[in-house]
């Protein structure tokens, strides 16, 4: 059966002359014995919440995926599919895609990033099964890895958080070759990784990778285990291939014709390509549906449970009460509106959050009193806890942002953590394909510019607003208040196909805004303070707008009315219609102010061919009292007004 | 003599209000004991270039160095600079900052850097030795760690690599107190950190933190290993503080007038702060020569040494003689232009390096064969061959990038390295300091665009360029062809105080120009091709100046004369004077056309208040063959020049 992978991988690479023929024939024997001996899945029902979940970490081998979705059948994977491999248009792209076929769980390809979502899975698993019950959420999380996701700093990251919390049902399968781009992993690898799993607390095994006996006997072993465990596979990379096999050569390139019809050979196969033997597919067909018993039993344990509607609205995931009991709190603010620091603000909004779903998971990178994420209702998840909602990452942004993609695909949890906006660096990787694959994962990213103050250059963002919001389908808010931060909260609640960005300050800032009868920030800006005879407009986010207004009070009193826009984020704004665009920017000339670098402002601050200037960061930031600091950069009300009376005088 | 460590710590981050004291507080003794009997140094001579080097990867216990500097005799480390720790102004800013005070061997504070520059300073030290004889470079290199750089990811890439170097001289004092910010490291991380190092072959050695004798043997018994070498160091934090020790009470926040006043009595101390006791004073100041006699040996050897003039020659790193060979290089390109991809013509350029320049250091993330970065005169760089000058980092993108922070900073090399550009997301936080400490490091991003074709959107930057562009002081070069690619080679070079990214692409383009009299990336953007009478200028980077060129070829047909503006650096062309940047853009309407998002351009586009227009990429890609894309995409001569028609229409 494993033949068939081989061959379909190695044809369909050949066919596009493109793409990685080797990783797939050195695991088929692993893969056909994982898929149709251990895997629990139903492939006519792919979303089965309970199913296994398998992530192919090495995703450069994504034609291992796609014939083994074809071979047992997932809807939609047809031989076409197979035939178009890398083509545009196709479903079967280059590495697997979330979203583009069933039976793909996440998209993979940058190294290291699937065995990171799979700890996430498997953590999701640890905990609904806690909430719920094993008849309910009772599943294994398998993944293939390859050298590189092992090299990847990610993975240690993942390594150390899974042994952590002792996730017993993940089960990563090591495509232990040898072999990397460059050539053999001797070549700039000495580590033993299974001593370096072991030290993380892992157990781990070996198998030849190409007996199917000695894998179904590894398989077995570990699902018994009661910590996370690593399954060495020693395998042959382009195994069969007769002088590219154990080479770099059967990595990343098609084989040729001589490779191939000698890969034929040596299995006896004699159809041509994309042609399977019939009783060969049966088989292969035949366990598709080997766990169709087990899915309809789960169903029926489903209907009968007591948990069935807690568990229909986990999985279902709708925030709507969290939004509503936000809107209520946004109105109690508008009342009794204090300055605060928006990191705080963001504390007593999850606060209603956290008591308005039952599925929310938080953490925080190593930095829970500052990211204020923990509400006084979260219970630590760990291992003897299972059920609790608040997740220590440890020192690991990076882990713990590809953890969290994998808990929002996994289902039954929205995922939110927290960081420092300036270690955003450290989870982009992650963040990007959060956005890619268009899930709800919430950054709560705090200490955003330099009125962090002392922490200094290397802790202060000035490029980071502008970085994250030139990731597609990344909404980053910047709210200017505790008002604007329940609001943004609701926001990003609310973005059920993209992630969001919280960028939030430590030092106290607002009120602005007394008014909360509608959510202002779902449009990304609004005007905060409309002007009689506007002769400029003055758009900010964050602390910014405080200053914005500070200005606004000088130039007012000076005869030169100004209107403030408050963008709490200019992602949202920008996709607003243009009508909306036109009439919150007025006719007027345009001041942006951000702590922050200009680039990402332009666009909006010269539409409709306005004259404009930006009030921000030229370059790092200083360690200092952020007061001083604010003075030295020039962010202050009185710099804002001078910069507007320069451009009203220019224009 | 480690008293005043903590007394002056604890005292200068309760003057402060902020700052971190546990930390020092708790490696007191092990500093001491290491700047006393062990670092070799000459507190009057910093910048000995044989000197041991000392990373405090733990940046947060800045007040660790500044302290140490200080009771050594550190010129300009007076005890005013201690007084305004934090303070704006002050070089003794939050976290240890380069350039700041002679001592600091590299910033830190982004955890795990530090650790992981250490690697690259450690490579440097063996690669220089191997080159000019262990009587002119035979250091070592020591690096204080806490926890959390040991809990990043980064730092296991660290940790591969030196294990696999063997780099001997590489000693980690790991200040193994059991504590993070959120509490006990038990919390989140269950890690056997003397068996994981083993794993990727270190030795490791334990000690009792606060007993000098014991630290005293561990550095000595690591001084004889041939490979690089851990010392968990069991520490107290905030040692002596009488409630706070031990707890992360101790970590990031000043002590507090009580747990002062307690340490003081516990240690005899009776001075008040920022006072020493001059006996101590006159012991720390001779610690702080004691390597006087083995630098003016050393200053003896190098004079007379038979490498003397190549040992300088290294040291100063002077790429001129490089820079003259890409100028002659570049005239017969502009002689002889044939269509390449530019990572062919960055090898061709390299080739022309490489021969010019002893000191380079090349290297590849493990894409050795896809970003062309090993030219045919380097050998490999490994444990039996350490005068090799082409590294193969591994499947380590952010690793690597750090230990290249660590090479440039210690001084004898210019290194350069490889990965695809959508990686230098992994790469990023390193990059960043990088800018900040303004190093000459060059990374050579390949496969730039969707131009990329098949690998899909997890491999295809389109945010990348602008998210880079977005680092204060990072260059980022996109040449247009072969001739600029040596011409963006050579500025590169001679950007001696930040670092550059080459963008490079994967598919054939260009040749475009045919004259090389001067070399015009230097100012980032200049104009490709004038027009009598012009009605638009086009602006491109890189492949899309080949797609500029269609459009004004299909323009001129139509009577729309087009002036085309080639941009290799976005970043020097904004930086050149008002003048020069007017002159290029003309006074027509502007297409922009890059094969990235728009974010970044409008600035230029829009300058002195032209109506322009930008043909890029809305979101991210697809796997496809790469023609496919640019068709799909809209990245076409016959749309841009569409773009024109209606750009020239509207206005």
């Amino acid at each position: 059966m494993a033949s068939a992978i081989s061959v379909l991988s190695m044809d369909a690479v050949e066919k596009a002359q493109s793409g990685h023929p080797g990783m797939p024939m050195g695991m088929a024997d692993v893969a056909t014995v994982l898929f149709t001996r251990h895997l629990n899945f139903d492939a006519s029902t792919p979303d089965w919440a309970d199913r296994d979940r398998f992530v192919l970490s090495a995703g450069h081998g994504s034609m291992l995926i796609y014939s083994l979705l074809h071979l047992l059948g997932y809807d939609g994977v047809t031989m076409e599919e197979l035939k178009n491999f890398r083509q545009l248009g196709a479903k079967t792209a280059g590495h697997p895609e979330y979203g583009h076929l069933p039976g793909i769980e996440t998209t993979t390809g940058p190294l290291g990033q699937g065995i990171s979502n799979a700890v996430g899975m498997a953590l999701a698993e640890a905990h609904l099964a806690a909430r719920f019950g094993d008849d309910l959420v009772n599943h294994y999380t398998y993944v293939i890895a390859g050298d590189g996701c092992l090299m990847e700093g990610i993975s240690q990251e993942a390594i150390g958080l899974a042994g952590h919390l002792k996730l017993g049902k993940l089960i990563v399968l090591w495509d232990d070759n040898g072999i990397t781009i460059d050539g053999k992993v001797s070549m700039s690898d000495s580590t033993d990784q299974r001593a370096r799993f072991e030290a993380s607390g892992w157990k781990t095994l070996a198998c030849d990778g190409h007996d199917a006996a000695d894998i179904d006997r590894a398989l077995t072993e570990a699902k018994g285990s009661d910590r996370p465990v690593l399954i060495a596979c020693k395998t042959t990379i382009g195994h069969r291939a007769p002088t590219k096999a154990g080479t770099a050569k059967a990595h990343g390139a098609p084989l040729g014709a001589d490779e191939i019809a000698a890969v034929r050979e040596a299995l006896g196969w004699e159809l041509p390509p994309f042609e399977l033997p019939d009783d060969l597919l049966a088989s292969w067909r035949e366990a598709g549906s080997r766990g169709a018993d087990a899915r309809i039993a789960w169903e029926a344990r489903l209907s009968g449970s007591a948990h069935k509607d807690e568990f229909y609205t986990s999985m279902a995931a709708d925030a709507a009460p969290a939004i509503e009991a936000l809107g209520k709190y946004a109105a109690e603010l508008a009342e009794d509106g204090k300055p605060t620091a928006t990191r705080k603000a963001s504390q007593a909004a999850l606060e209603h959050v956290n008591a308005a779903l039952s599925f929310t998971v938080g953490g925080s990178a190593d930095l829970t009193g500052s990211n204020n994420t923990k509400t006084s209702d979260l219970a630590v998840l760990d291992a003897e806890h299972y059920d609790g909602r608040y997740v220590h990452y440890g020192i690991r942004e990076h882990g713990m942002a590809a953890a969290m993609n994998g808990m929002a695909l996994h289902g039954g949890m929205i995922p939110y953590s927290g960081a420092f906006l300036v270690f955003a660096d450290y989870m982009r990787p992650s963040m990007r394909l959060a956005a890619l694959m268009e899930q709800r994962v919430i950054y709560v990213l705090t200490h955003d510019s330099i009125g962090l103050g002392e922490d200094g250059p290397t802790h202060q963002p000035v490029e980071h607003l502008a970085s994250l919001r030139a990731i597609p389908n990344m909404a980053v808010f910047r709210p200017a208040d505790a008002l604007e931060t329940a609001e943004c909260w609701a926001a990003a609640l609310a973005r059920t196909s993209g992630p969001s960005v919280l960028a939030l300050t430590r030092q106290n800032i607002g009120p602005v805004r007394n008014e909360a009868s509608e959510n202002k920030s779902l449009r990304g800006g609004y005007v905060l303070r409309e002007a009689a005879g506007a002769k400029i407009t003055i758009l900010a986010t964050g602390s910014e707008v405080d200053i914005a207004l500070g200005a606004k009070s000088i130039l007012d009193a000076e005869g030169i009315p100004a209107r403030i826009v408050s963008v709490p984020c200019l992602d949202l704004f920008m996709a607003q219609d243009m009508n909306y665009i036109a009439e919150v920017l007025g006719n007027t000339p345009r001041l942006g102010i951000e702590a922050g670098i200009q680039q990402g402002w332009d666009r909006l601050l010269g539409a409709f061919g306005q004259p404009y200037d930006f009030l921000g960061m030229q370059g790092f930031g200083a360690s200092g009292p952020y007061q001083e600091l604010y003075e030295h950069f020039g962010l202050t009300a009185q710099t804002a007004a001078d910069r507007v009376r320069s451009l009203i005088e220019r224009n």
